[in-house]
């Protein structure tokens, strides 16, 4: 049910014996556990993931040359894979696009580092970027094709505005996900209730 | 044209002597300089304001208890008057009123101190709730009761979700808003874009 990667950064860098990926395993959840905890990306320093993780700093260091990469691993580790489309109907397959969105928005670590992520995109571009190529990209596309496939089959008119159709959806996913307090839970017939209300449109 | 204001809050706590008045606006300009060159909520100190604006420290203090509230006045100098429905049609005020939020995109300060505002909304959540409170939800206020009035006037069918619609309309701006590089400038007919696609949907 759901296969597709989001991305092809694993947190793995190079096959290892067991406890070394048992390390590596540490000092990944060290470093989500920290920036779950509130530490910024500039806060957030190696002595405090090797602390955490209960490795030394130059095992950290052997896979990781810098900290942005580290919590670009991090971040891929959390971010679950995309549900596959279907193919029954475009309107289906968006329903469990969004739903896919919504879920995450329930997993409060996703949601910090996230948010992490997101604050601090302009001193750390690279990391912004990286962010970008593995949570962003990969879901713009797909919510793209979905929308394209319906247009080529005749579910969808032919002079749909697919850029900003995917826009909207994703968008009033954003809008209800940012202004809610970060505990509150968003409804779970949200994602029906924003395909219902960008397929059909306002006119009477 | 622009007659609604955007909150109750002026930068002006009390009036004053003229002399007072220029302080005033110049302790504003300094913060907002300061906030615009990427200083962070944070870092941003009462004396590095005091430094910039050319005024001693209890100048400032006399008018504002904390760095929180010079923000926020600070913030709502630099918001535009919302737009005022002209009752036409729900279809032009809705352009008017993303136009609008597209041309506040185009304001570079404005659009670096809504960053810093909301980079910052954990650790400083009355600055997020006043933020909230002026920039948010007049806007939200004014594009629901736009819609609302689309329904009412049979423009809009009656099973419209106002909610969900609000949500796409803006969530659209704040997607294409959100994931480009602040440099670049977004295209001129986008609130067109987005409001035809919305009201009229995308099946056949």
């Amino acid at each position: 049910m759901v296969t597709q990667q989001t991305g092809q950064a694993g947190p793995v860098r190079a096959p290892g014996r067991p406890r070394s990926e048992r390390a590596e395993r540490s000092i990944i959840d060290a470093t989500i556990d920290l920036l779950a905890e509130g530490t910024s990306v500039a806060e957030l320093s190696i002595e405090a993931v090797a602390a955490r993780a209960g490795v030394g700093k130059t095992t950290i260091y052997r896979r990781w040359s810098n900290k942005e990469d580290l919590v670009v691993d991090a971040l891929a580790t959390l971010k679950p894979p995309l549900p596959e489309p279907l193919g029954r109907s475009a309107r289906e397959d968006i329903v469990r696009h969004l739903g896919a969105m919504l879920q995450e928005t329930h997993d409060r670590r996703l949601r910090c580092i996230m948010t992490v992520a997101l604050n601090e995109s302009d001193r750390f571009p690279h990391l912004a970027e990286r962010f970008h190529e593995i949570a962003v990209k990969p879901r713009r596309d797909l919510l793209r094709s979905i929308i394209q496939r319906g247009v080529d089959t005749g579910e969808f008119r032919a002079g749909v505005d697919v850029e900003v159709a995917m826009a909207a959806l994703s968008g009033a996913m954003l809008f209800f996900s940012k202004w809610r307090g970060s505990g509150e839970e968003l409804p779970d017939d949200l994602a029906e209730r924003i395909t219902g209300q960008v397929l059909e449109g306002l006119y009477a």
